[in-house]
């Protein structure tokens, strides 16, 4: 955690924050934080800045706040991202968070079991929590934008086309023709497939709606290492 | 495990190999292997292929292997790896792997905790199985060097020169003047710090040994998200 993140609710008074639970047992057990110390801070969507901590016991803690840094600016990328396994689901939104993805779109393919959209990590809580993780890592307030596409073609019809608008949009696939291209000189729509793959059709409907299918080499990466890594390329 | 990796004691006789324990479940379990079907394998640090499953009980795997491809190349990249707290080095030495580094050397440095060096995950058991689960993910089979070095000042004066030779010597160093650079034409070694960063001084002493500081951006990265972004940057 290398920035406590604050929300509204979190404001007992203007300037004034309180800690509880997680974050709370974060900061004294592993900052080993104390009264007259001060953390690094930020407020969900705003700026950041330091909180002073005024108060500490084993159940609260409380600071004042001055906020005097706008956060780092967002990734020019939209993320459109198979629903990985729930196991691995965490993780991906978390890589994808920090590596500073303005919005992420977790979209169905044929590979997706139906049960991962079962899963009660896709809870609104699990997904914000795992967005807070990556803006805490990073040092970032900005939420990344999260869309859940339950239908990849009524999704790809109605609503990519206008998602994709004045960007490059690149599908990654093995043994596509091009290798990922390196620094992209304007905003990237990045669509990562499924731990099998996306079917020959899907890839085919996406290059249908404008996309140009990318291949990332002979190795198989984890899908948050594939991220990072593609990230790294093209920005 | 997108390859299941073979060790000479796993042969029972020329081209026969059986399976049992940990990759035995994985394959068995979310493979759902059966009798008649094959499985993608590679020999450690040999050749790649096929093998055709000839008997399954619940504690054994046989089948008769055919090698009949080259592993993918290595990365060019020397890693030089401040030790990390011993939750995150099992996920950075797979995922190191996984992204092909031919060389990773786990080194101390200022702020790196005296305790971590006492982890039962320093045990030649674990760094080998972490590597191997990094080969299982990228269907590889060449097992990355991997080298211990307890004092810093000792590896950066007397085995640094020699390993570094020929190469782009990188130390990642937030705040540094010059970003990354791309698409490295000649090796890399790269120096990645601990989660608090490196003291000045050891950057210095690694200018000194001919290092280059490279900053990363605004944003902290975990290890092992840092890694592969600055692989998919170099390579």
């Amino acid at each position: 955690m290398n920035l406590v993140l604050l929300f509204e609710q979190d404001f007992i008074a203007p300037g004034r924050a309180r800690l509880e639970g997680r974050r709370l047992a974060h900061v004294a057990g592993i900052h080993r934080a104390a009264v007259g110390g001060s953390l690094m801070v930020g407020v969900a969507n705003g700026r950041m800045g330091r909180g002073l901590i005024t108060r500490l016991d084993p159940t609260t803690l409380e600071m004042e706040v001055a906020l005097d840094q706008d956060p780092p600016p967002k990734l020019p990328l939209t993320l459109i991202l198979a629903l990985p396994r729930p196991k691995v689901l965490n993780r991906a939104l978390a890589a994808a968070t920090s590596l500073g993805a303005a919005r992420i779109v977790l979209i169905n393919a044929w590979k997706v079991e139906k049960s991962y959209w079962k899963s009660p990590r896709l809870s609104d809580e699990n997904l914000l929590l795992q967005r807070v993780l990556g803006l805490e890592q990073s040092k970032d307030t900005v939420l990344p934008e999260l869309r859940l596409a339950r239908f990849f073609k009524t999704f790809v019809e109605d609503e990519l086309p206008a998602l994709m608008k004045n960007t490059l949009p690149l599908v990654a696939h093995p043994g596509a023709a091009d290798p990922c291209p390196r620094d992209a000189a304007k905003p990237v729509t990045l669509a990562i497939g499924p731990e099998g793959g996306w079917l020959d059709a899907e890839v085919q409907r996406l290059v249908e709606t404008g996309f140009q299918p990318v291949d990332l080499g002979h190795r198989i990466l984890r899908v948050e290492t594939a991220l990072a890594s593609l990230v790294g390329r093209l920005f």
